[in-house]
């Protein structure tokens, strides 16, 4: 539940249990005498992109007294200081929750979702769930990624070979955030990644995602081959000290499952799964992210960065979907969960991708079983391939489902994909297309908060309370601009009807006319019975 | 499955057993050495909308000799010649299919499902499945909506008191059909009903469908409560000389139901439904089409006019979903099935609305148990109500699942859903929408015929097949232009890259190469084999 803020919307805050604790809601005013209405609000504080956001969460980092301000290692940040664990120490949400502690970071996501700070710790201790704050990103607002929250959703953006500027990324990084992405992955390839990561994190309200091997990848010059352990764990460092709150890291897609992938249809549409698979198979050598895995699990527990753990070998079509390699990798994934658990590290799976809406529950039943209820983050899935250019629409179904299923976040799709680099239009067009598909997952799966949303707009829908229908939306502007577009006089937003059945017959209105008419009805009747004796009701005080 | 018509799509007809069954399709020509791929097509032959289309079913209506050319009772008619049936005559589908006939229109429609005729016949006589077509529509195209068919989706136009024309609304049709729209609801009120109608009847390759109650109340100045059986029946009648294939009558509103949707957030939100029950309230006796049912099923088979009864008391918000009023009248229509059956008229039922997506299958389940496997034909349903503006995709999740649990047509919503009348790209928005869930339904639920073209898109993706990625696309038009803002030059159509990876590492391109590695691989291995002396090859022949 995200709404954009317009001239009826208000952001409030509620205090939590100090003074520092002020969790954002956009606030919607009606004009009846309803209570105003509260939503989850991901627009961030605002401000100058040059100068970047305020350090929220700065002394909830530093008074853990678990970090320490060190000269960056990345040669990318030399010259820099940054925020690193101090030795023998864990600063991760994980390690907390398993001591016990309710961070302030977990009471201000516990307040966002109108839950029990307690509940919060308990599902960040046991790994249902994941809070992804790196501490050089003290610019985010905490929030919960896990199957007994709110669903959420993921917006990419990020500059390519082919297009794309930074000041153009930031925007959309604030544009996205406005409609309602609760964390961003920058995807960016090609030159400037360091640059563009830079001006993403420090106007990030929301957690940021990466691929490191993308940049890794350009430090080689595009080869594959040339790969190394070194050179990724090098790039993992610098963006881990950018603040980087998760990353996607390939190391399920083992050797022996790629001579599997020759008989697909699509054979692995993952990029970080073929960069992976061309080196594994160049080197005849086993992946260096799985071998190298607890070295990555020590460095993410430094930062508190989490796992995001790829799903390299997805189907990138119906006709692969719940295959030998995507499974396999699903099992190693599994196993990868476990090992990040020894370090305290936050992990999620990622998963598919294109499946077809039958095949969809065995996914999430089998992510559950082999990854012991870690978040699962699924990119749709999309229910067909024949659509190019309505891929946020394909995808939305399967995204609505598998959200109800208990997928905890859904990456979103855009018209662009399979097409081409989304505009600052697909970005909205995919956010809202998958606000639409979680609120409908926060309802089927019964979020104690949910309803109340869509009970109020339905409300005040049935009472021809157009200002308060438009405000209410998701997207406000798209609503009203539709209204205007038949009926563009003003007191059109006040009438009893409106352009669908003009004013003769409104079945909205004929209904209303009819409860009016019951109510009466049920008022003359007990008039009468009182009038006639009224002994049924009265005979106690007679 | 429909395919628009482009450059490289060519409309081709397949021979049924009778030179005069030329049955559509689509055929998109590959690039590659493939064969070519065959769709569904409901484009229609095309015409000049001033003479109308081709009668193309006159002479397999006219050989049965069940009907003769009369004179209109119909005022609206006066001085036409129509076809009726003939004394003691029925010239339904339903009727034929129980004699164990096969009728042309069943062949042709089971052509277009590439299904044994037999199937059809079986599915219509039971009454699973209807093929909707008035004996004074010979323009239509026979098609089936029925569970075990490809599911289908209903278009909405009509004219308003508010707005549009008649050239508007007939262009709208050729729209939505050209987009794959497999019958269309002409819901005009306001002025000019009869003549609007005359115009869509002439130009409609596909079914109609109307509710009638709306002209009705039209001749009493829009007052329900001067509504009668009598000016009903005329309408009727008037409507089924025009050709009129399918009607929706909201019998199942019966009086004692209207109280329960006191409770109700949004009351009662089918037009028809609270015209009727504004009828009911005012008079206090039974619903009309209730009583004169019978009656009714006797002019819809002089005819062969469908019925698809209304649910006026369907939920319209979440939180009215699968209630009492709703199923109470799920339950009369499951009633009126049987007697719509015993006058051999083929019958479907009217279903929500809006429904969260734990209620859907539950309504599925219901209609198919006290409706008697009739087909079941719903209003989407949306699945939360926080997204006007966007209705089209917060109701093609819910109509995606429906479907595949056996919804056999989905009524689509357009963007303007809730706000305002659609116009053309509205139109085109919701009918692409509800091609994609009816797709993904038949995905699901396993349709012989469907996961070819999924394939088939796939495939050309994965080659780089470009052309053929967009020919073979729902809207090739909106693929082509979005492929065409990234990369716009000419051999971008050919590129072995696409503009979100760029040409560096573009994971199809290196997925490919790995695939021509792996096969390389075993061919080495084979040869080293085969080097080494291959004596598992070769033992038979040595």
């Amino acid at each position: 539940m995200t709404l954009a803020q317009t001239a009826n919307r208000r952001k409030v805050h509620l205090t939590g249990s100090r003074p520092d604790i002020q969790v954002p809601f956009a606030e919607v005013d009606l004009t009846n005498d309803d209570p105003p209405v509260r939503l989850y609000d991901t627009s961030g504080p605002g401000g100058d992109p040059e100068v970047g956001l305020l350090q929220l969460r700065a002394h909830w980092i530093h008074e853990r007294d678990d970090v320490e301000e060190v000269d960056a290692v990345g040669p990318a940040n030399a010259g820099r200081r940054v925020l690193r664990a101090r030795s023998g120490k864990r600063p991760t949400q994980m390690h907390y929750a398993r001591q016990g502690i309710v961070t302030p970071e977990m009471e201000f996501a516990a307040i966002r979702e109108g839950l029990d700070p307690e509940i919060v710790r308990e599902e960040i201790a046991t790994g249902r769930a994941i809070l992804p704050n790196n501490i050089n990103h003290a610019e985010s607002e905490p929030m919960l990624i896990g199957e007994r929250f709110l669903v959420k959703i993921n917006a990419n953006i990020g500059t390519s070979a082919v297009s794309s500027s930074i000041a153009e990324e930031v925007d959309k990084l604030t544009w996205a955030c406005k409609w309602g992405a609760d964390t961003v992955m920058d995807l960016s390839t090609g030159k400037h990644i360091h640059e563009t990561r830079e001006g993403i994190m420090r106007n990030a309200p929301a957690p940021i995602g990466t691929v490191p091997i993308y940049q890794a990848l350009e430090k080689v010059n595009g080869d594959p081959v040339k790969l190394t352990w070194d050179i990724f764990e090098e790039t993992v460092i610098e963006q881990a000290e950018q603040g980087v709150d998760y990353m996607t890291v390939h190391a399920g897609v083992l050797l022996r499952y790629i001579p599997t992938t020759v008989p697909r249809v699509t054979g692995i549409v993952s990029r970080g799964g073929s960069i992976m698979a061309a080196w594994c198979l160049a080197h005849h050598e086993e992946n260096f992210l799985y071998t190298n895995f607890r070295e990555l699990c020590e460095i993410f527990a430094q930062y508190d960065v989490a796992f995001s753990l790829g799903d390299g070998l997805r189907p990138g079509s119906i006709a692969d979907a719940n295959d030998e390699p995507q499974l396999a990798e699903l099992r190693t994934q599994g196993e990868l969960n476990q090992i990040a658990w020894e370090y305290d590290v936050q992990v999620m799976n990622e998963g598919p991708g294109h499946v077809p809406m039958h095949k969809i529950k065995e996914n999430m039943d089998l992510q559950k079983e082999w990854c012991a209820n870690a978040p699962f983050y699924t990119l749709g899935p999309l229910t067909t391939d024949i659509a190019p250019g309505y891929d946020h629409i394909t995808s939305a179904i399967g995204a609505a489902m598998i959200g109800w299923y208990g997928t905890a976040m859904l990456c979103y799709v855009t018209p662009k994909e399979h097409l081409g680099l989304p505009n600052r239009d697909d970005v909205k067009a995919g956010v809202i297309a998958y606000k639409i598909a979680a609120h409908a997952a926060d309802l089927a799966k019964g979020h104690p908060t949910a309803q109340a949303w869509d009970d109020a707009l339905s409300k005040a829908r049935f009472e021809f309370r157009w200002e308060d229908q438009f405000n209410l939306s998701l997207d406000p502007d798209t609503a009203r601009a539709f209204h205007d577009e038949t009926l563009p006089a003003e007191p059109a937003k006040t009438a009893h009807f409106c352009s669908m059945c003009g004013p003769k017959f409104c079945s909205m209105k004929i209904s209303q006319d009819l409860k009016a008419y019951a109510e009466q009805g049920m008022k003359d009747k007990s008039e009468e019975f009182v009038k006639s004796g009224a002994e049924v009701y009265l005979p106690v005080v007679s």
